[in-house]
């Protein structure tokens, strides 16, 4: 159940049929500079939709680290369907500090990213790191973001990019300094929501459906396989110390 | 029957059996500088022979813009197929002043692309500023050009690429001033045709055939989907805008 | 038989279970600075292991150029097969001269790429420049490293490149100057060998399996393919050109 919600969302901005989805990091009480009316909030995630351009703010708010718990990753869940079903919101605008493993994910599933010059940000896919392996639609949608070759050596290595670093590998778009990145983000979306919103989404799916489906399509074995892999002694061990490095950040 | 056409000549320079083919962008009454023999020509396309490098260049001549009709495109491919025919001819130099939408494709269904620096050219698929989506066959040949991310991004926005970013891109291979583009493009064809030419073909079919193969298996639900979405009353409009708007230059 | 080893070898790297290996373009007699343990030598090729980092060194070794003949690929792939079966070795480091071809595939087929900054020394798929054609798999893998739209020119014109197109281009990931191409090997090894083995193995297969698979399954149609090419008189006569030129280089 978890590991289907999981799939769900961090694909959601490739499922909301094409509306505007733009990642930034940034920090997290920036505001976008207009006063957005305020639309739902839990414990998790804040979202604020800007009623006049149409476009969604989600704030992650689980501060040290937003962990990709099955409560976030349920609370992401509903948020995306919210507003996927608000006729009013034509784009989204996801926003997060940190960028590694599934956080990683849920920005190259964005169609544009845009990440603070700060230098205690990164973004990749680390799970080598911890000893254990990003699922292959990870590996599709970095394939598709920055190419077979940048995968591979960012895969085996579990590289953490720092923005310099991102921007050149091309993993993110655009770097701005921190306090302008939500100002930089609906820049951008304007841009993306000038073009008629259904041949861009036409457009979009035509670019992502295949690696979508082909999530859709191994979901089960994909589960069965991370299941046994991750109940492993040796890679329950080496998380407990991933895990304890973490708390002691937030200590 | 026009569809039909269409298909296989903007497809043409992968269909002429591995002969180079160099796009240029270049002002239309340029000569190579050497006198060539002309070999036919009709209303829209003139097509000329230098019998001693065996490449012909065929330039497109119905200003202000080569608009893409039935008409236009039924003589570019006879001229391509009388080409294809010739065993004199080894390579063909396309040349045309902008290339957005179906004239990205025709460039970038040839080998090597060469760009005037001059700010009133520009290159891409624009399909969805004008309310449309590029048939699948064009994003198929440009993923193959500058890769899945850029090709998205260039899709969803329908961009067009100025010639500097057009070659930071990798849309176009070289960027040279305007009175230079056509002997640029016949010193790049002599680099072409030193290769032996059977090794050259096999090596071209083996990249492109993938695409090609594709592209004539779905042939026919691509033309019925085309055919279905253009006739909307919402996209005839957009699209009379645009025609009106192309018709203003001409004025 | 050779045919079938030389497939199996040449992407021995990948098929060494993802032990980290490495290719630098080298002096033949350069040492690594530390005294490694002699582990085995024949003709060809000359195996180093240093015990502590278990890592080898394979140094190919019959000046000028290492020919990619039965008896070298023989070597070739017993030697990775030692070390395959050796579990006090977890990486292999490559060193070769030029890599033309042949050699250019097994560069690739490694992780990580140094190339020396020596105008002598140049590397790609120059088969065209030969009459002959690079085989379905030298070009995915070389589609899996530079691209589509680069392995399509490289391929068709034969391209070799120096150090810095090679570097520009990403067919290589490093350039050192000549007298440090083993200490850079050595140390970007240990950067490889500080992943879990298990985790990166498995993401290098991820990435590596489905061009390998495609090998395997259609390695006999190819053999049949370019043996019936290889033996007509034209491409046979186009190669004894270039043997002649080789032993040229030789005498």
């Amino acid at each position: 159940m978890a590991v289907a919600r999981l799939a769900r969302l961090v694909l959601g901005p490739g499922a909301v049929r094409g509306r505007g989805a733009v990642a930034g990091s940034l920090p997290r009480c920036a505001g976008p500079g207009r006063a957005p009316r305020r639309l739902f909030s839990n414990r998790n995630i804040l979202v604020e939709l800007e009623e006049g351009a149409g476009v969604a703010v989600m704030k992650m708010k689980s501060p040290p680290v937003n962990s990709l718990s099955l409560d976030f990753l349920t609370e992401f869940s509903i948020s995306l369907e919210k507003l996927e079903n608000d006729r009013g919101c034509r784009g989204v605008i996801l926003t997060s500090g940190n960028c590694p493993a599934g956080g990683c994910l849920m920005a190259v599933s964005c169609d544009y990213r845009i990440m603070a010059e700060n230098p205690k940000y990164s973004i990749g896919l680390n799970e080598t790191q911890l000893g254990i392996v990003a699922p292959f639609w990870f590996k599709d949608t970095m394939v598709n973001t920055i190419g077979h070759r940048a995968t591979e050596r960012s895969l085996q290595l579990g590289l953490l990019y720092s923005a310099s670093d991102a921007l050149k590998i091309g993993i993110v778009d655009e770097l701005v300094p921190e306090e302008k990145v939500l100002n930089a983000a609906a820049a951008t979306m304007s841009q993306w929501l000038a073009i008629p919103d259904y041949a861009r989404q036409i457009s979009k799916s035509m670019m992502r459906k295949p690696t979508l489906d082909r999530m859709l399509t191994h979901r089960e074995s994909d589960i069965q396989n991370f299941v046994s892999f991750v109940t492993k002694d040796s890679i329950q061990k080496s998380l407990q110390t991933y895990m304890e490095r973490l708390k002691q950040r937030k200590g």
